[in-house]
């Protein structure tokens, strides 16, 4: 047993010896990882594992995929992230008694993550079954600095012979895998051995044919080393302190030899040490920091997690090329390691406001899956690019389409993180090279999908928005206002204008609410008896579609990204009729959710809902957080506090804010990036300061414009907002 | 090469040897079944096959699905018809040359299948490579009469030494599947062997556990008997002449000890002998047509298919106990030896008005499968009976719920049947036995399914139709009319009767027709450039669904299934509509636009679609009549000329009858039973009679009752009907 101490404002610590029932979720909550590498927060010993988890940015093996009964453009074959080389673990004996925090007595087992430091930090205590004492502390980090470097340092003191066999294993036994549609398929044996010695194991991939170079060195303590095609053991000995560094390089894929590449990286990193990588890792965190933080005062724990959740968004996202940044970042094998819609609308976000040079890699990877795209729109008889609704090299993978191909938003949704992109850095360069290309092409296959009726209106008919629970509808609002929006970046020609004019946004007027899609609120009422959430594991597709209940915000997202078409009473009034029908059965929800209560004026409501996406992988302990972080729900929780509460609004490329704090916030302040200006924003109940440098700042407060000069700052009062009851909901918030 | 040969009012014959390319297709064309029995028409010697095909009904093995991505309620177990043991192959050796017609001359090779008396006989001349000339004579029958036995009489003739090895194969290695998905699983080895004597082979489904047994006598020769696991071989060997039959008896399932009543059987058939297997096969057939033929004068070629189309609904159909009719009768493994709806809307009418014990049997099965029924609507959330969209013993083995799970039509099919049946023969006992509870569950579905809006208007919502290029759409006109018949029909309750009276029927003003779905008309039109068909093959469901086109009839299937709630003039209009939306990629479809063709005046329509229905199987050399015959469209035959020429109607339980023939046409004569009278209804260009034996009858007759007495007839002068152009079609009837 263990558990997650109070909230620290710079640390996540775990006291106690995680048992069966934790271990996954802590190992995905003690991730590290650098955008490129992946490390799941195992312990060292390798026997006391949920899931092992070393995973390399885009490193897969194919898998084919067959159905009962195939259809025209089914995907073939899917893409699905395997385990790289396994370099964590390191097995201790002390005495001649194997270290096993299961036998003994533990009396003291600690796990900090430090979020300032970028490390992961293990501190033992342990009496063996014979009474010998032994200390251990390791330290593990996975490089933002050098995207090819993990290391560990390893500090084991007993009186008493010591003996570590520190391993690098590949091909391991997979452990057995939940039974959840979410959870990923496991390829057995994924690697062909191609060369092994005492500094490196080569292997690749049996089909993907991606080589993978795992090189390692043992600094500070004399080891004998063994290799064989699937293990690579180094042995060292002592007595009253063993203690030595660890230091592992991996490259994979390109063109490069590998082994090469990775020795080189590897030298460097030892010739550097340890300490000097920890100390790269402070700067680059401080430096993260300072444009990424966010502090809110009266609930420390969002604070941590806000913390935690920015941490790991920027483990996902920091990404030193070009690359995806997959739906559980490189903390799971969850979703099959696929990146999904969620990376431009949730975490782009984030990073294109704090980190953009992490936005332009991401999106510049989308660019270069734009020949699948070209290929797959085709085969779909449509015209531009039709992006996949999840994969990891750009080939669709969805296995049921209309939860996958007909989710054509995505495509609107990659173009939306473009606009996003360019408004808030003005960078043309990304533009001509792939932006606008993302642009013109998506609109492409928006003209080509709707078709303009009778009376001239334009419909998409029969795609699937972001509510799962419905599926194949017609002229999904938040589907056409992102098509709208990406037509009219796009401007091709009179015709694309003419649709994105024409565009069906359907509205029922007995309700005097948006439909989230044609006829959606004629549909049956869910009665909600007694459900068991999520419905998509006790229900079938029959029955979620045909009735009034939301999974996920849909109309109420259009709501956030295209707030500029609807009134003020239109958002309150829709927000309280999807309140009501909204399960939230995706963690995609609580964000949202959030910023809209915020602005219709239910702030404690959002403050709830921020609470349910900051704190549901770090203390919401919910099962499928065992296959990987929510990387969105953790992007989600800053866009929670700084859409929400700070009120920050993009649309149209004109940046906004109309802050509002929730009863018992006190404090809310954060930093962004908008052009050349750094932006600090300080909100407390009473007002609200906007401090710039780097450069002049121009956006809006309260719907007036104002522009800061560089090192100036602006002071308002907060518009104030009664804080309004939450609308009935099928389910509350999350209890903390 | 080979060829059917010209038109002939009762046998099909092929001269020449069917090469590869037609060895599947015919086979299927000269298959032999008896409803529980089923020989694809392969030649004697086995080397020369395209698919071997043995089928006893219900015998099946299970088989996993498994979905790229799962869902609630998916179904994870399939059943998929196996190849049963494999009496058919006998090979000759004549003077030690293996008879092989892809060697050596053949100077005849004929088989003809003879409509009247219920065998396939085939005639061969051939001189093997070293000139010994061969004469060759089998005869082969399944037997209607005796469900458990088919035979062969085995002539051969040569100077020169004859020898025969006759088998029973059990296991064989199976063919290479076509790449469709109506295709067949194919499981290898499907059998384990139980026990194996000089009398026969038993064997059990490895996974299903159903036990056959196949015992065999050969009578006529002396041979000596072989027998191993899984193959039995009798062979013998004369000079001159080697003249023998060979009696086969299946049993299969059931809790009996299947050795001993096989041959209990096999033994009883070999003491009536072959001869009188024969006689009785044509006095059942003598008794078949007397009340189920066709006569159709101007058209041989479909006169002669019509009777080809209904000697195979015979053959699939001629249950003695309760069993399924599948969609390929037991002609081959198509649609992995499922039934589907399409026998209780296509294949039931006929039998109903022919042969109604039949009908009553398929009736009864379905009753069997009242237990999975209800434990499926269980698993939907829905009150009643969701009966299986797919399935031979009753479990729902539909693996693409939008096409499957989502037709809940074929509830209302099945109540529709019934009402038919009901209606035809005045059945109280299978009523109070199985029909009213058949209607009353599936009306208790409806009402679960359906709700009522604010309006009061009632909507099933997210369901598919017949025609299955839609998907998942709201108000489909024939699912709801099937709907309100069935609600009616069991009239539960006020509250199941007012959801009867106020289902939607969706209609555009604009068009002045019916919506095949809610808001179909609106979608975007398809725009055929140079389709390849069946369209589903090359075009992706998310095009086909968002567009107006149509597989298959669906809204005019409604106006034939409930022609009573539309106008004439609606139905002129919806008929020229949906023409000119609707491909015909089901087999499905021609049938019910030659009716509907008829009833609006195109009359030449009407009999092109007549003949692609007829002469589908027989002539069309469809690639996937390879895998079975389409019953439903042998059946479909029947419907073009009796509910087409003949205008027979039977909406709620009124027989009625508006005949008109096309041009060129001049004489249709068609019989059929009402209650206790025999009808023969003969059509001329100037006239109808209708004559009644049995009991008197009362009809309609062009909206006027008539009541005729047994042994009378009454003539009346036919309504002239003008021949009306054919509306535009997107593709064109079938050539002859």
């Amino acid at each position: 047993m263990s558990e997650i101490g109070a909230a620290e404002p710079w640390a996540v610590r775990e006291t106690g010896v995680p048992d069966d029932g934790e271990l996954r979720q802590r190992e995905s909550v003690f991730a590290l990882a650098n955008g490129h590498i992946g490390l799941r927060g195992n312990l060292d010993e390798p026997e006391i594992c949920g899931m092992p988890g070393t995973y390399l940015n885009s490193l897969f093996e194919e898998r084919d995929l067959s159905y009962p009964e195939e259809g025209y453009a089914f995907p073939k074959r899917t893409e699905t992230i395997v385990d790289a080389p396994n370099a964590k673990p390191i097995t201790l004996t002390v005495g001649g008694e194997r270290f096993d925090v299961r036998t003994g007595t533990v009396t003291r087992h600690e796990r900090v993550l430090d979020l300032r430091r970028g490390t992961l930090v293990r501190e033992v205590e342990w009496t063996s079954p014979r009474g010998v004492r032994l200390s251990l502390r390791t330290e593990r980090l996975v490089s933002f600095t050098r995207p090819s470097i993990a290391a560990v340092r390893y500090v084991a003191r007993a009186d008493a012979p010591l003996r570590a066999e520190s391993d690098v294993r590949v091909n391991e036994e997979p452990p057995e895998q939940r039974d959840d549609p979410r959870a990923s398929e496991i390829i057995p044996r994924p690697f062909e051995p191609v060369a092994h010695d005492r500094d490196a194991l080569v292997h690749r991939t049996r089909r993907s044919k991606i080589s993978v170079a795992a090189a390692v060195a043992h600094v500070g303590a004399d080891g004998i080393v063994s290799s064989e095609p699937d293990l690579l053991r180094w042995t060292a000995e002592g007595h009253g302190e063993l203690r030595f560094d660890k230091i592992v390089a991996y490259r994979w894929g390109g063109d490069e030899d590998v082994r090469e590449s990775a020795l080189r990286e590897r030298d460097a990193a030892v010739a550097a040490g340890f300490d000097v990588l920890t100390d790269e890792q402070c700067r680059h965190l401080e430096a993260f920091w300072a444009d990424a933080d966010v502090e809110i005062d009266g609930d420390p724990e969002v604070q941590q997690a806000v913390r935690f959740g920015l941490f790991h968004v920027l483990q996902a996202g920091a990404l030193s090329v070009p690359g995806p940044i997959p739906a559980k970042g490189l903390t799971g094998n969850g979703y099959d390691g696929h990146t999904l819609w969620d990376t431009e609308i949730y975490v782009l976000p984030v990073l294109t406001y704090t980190h953009p040079e992490y936005a332009e890699r991401a999106l510049r990877w989308r660019h270069h899956t734009l020949g699948h795209a070209r290929d797959r729109a085709r085969e779909l008889g449509l015209a531009g690019a039709a992006f996949a609704w999840r994969t990891i090299t750009g080939p669709e993978c969805s296995g049921y389409w209309p939860a996958g191909t007909a989710g054509l938003h995505v495509n609107a949704d990659i173009a939306g993180a473009v606009l996003r992109y360019h408004a808030a850095t003005g960078d043309e360069t990304f533009m001509r090279e792939a932006g606008r290309e993302l642009i013109d092409e998506t609109a492409r296959l928006w003209v080509s999908v709707s078709h303009l009726d009778a009376d001239g209106v334009a419909h998409i008919v029969g795609v699937t928005g972001p509510d799962e629970y419905s599926a194949l509808m017609d002229d999904n609002v938040y589907t056409n206002l992102m098509a709208q929006q990406n037509l009219r970046a796009a401007a091709l020609d009179q015709h694309s204008l003419e649709i994105a004019d024409r565009i069906a946004i359907p509205y029922d007027e007995r309700h005097d609410v948006h439909d989230q899609s044609a006829g959606f609120t004629r549909l049956e009422e869910w009665t909600f008896p007694g459900d068991r959430f999520p419905l998509m594991l006790h229900h079938p597709y029959l029955n979620l579609y045909r009735r009034q209940v939301v999974k996920q915000a849909d109309l109420v997202l259009a709501m956030l990204m295209r707030g500029d078409v609807f009134t003020p009473e239109q958002k309150r009034r829709n927000f309280a009729y999807y309140e009501a029908r909204t399960v939230r059965d995706s963690s995609l929800s609580a964000p949202v959710q959030a910023v809209l209560a915020a602005e219709t004026g239910h702030l404690s409501l959002a403050h709830a809902y921020l609470a349910e996406a900051a704190l549901l992988d770090l203390r919401g302990g919910g099962e499928s957080g065992g296959d990987g972080l929510h990387i969105a729900a953790c992007a989600g929780a800053w866009m929670a506090l700084v859409m929400g509460f700070g009120g920050l609004r993009d649309c149209g490329g004109r940046l906004s804010f109309a802050p509002r704090l929730a009863p018992g916030l006190s404090r809310l302040r954060f930093r962004m990036r908008w052009r050349r200006a750094r932006l600090t924003v300080t909100v407390t109940p009473g007002e609200v300061t906007y401090a710039v440098r780097g450069d002049a700042a121009t956006f809006g407060h309260e719907g007036t414009e104002v522009t800061v000069a560089d090192g100036d700052s602006v002071t308002f009062p907060l518009t104030p907002v009664e804080d309004r009851p939450a609308p009935p909901s099928p389910r509350p918030p999350a209890p903390r």
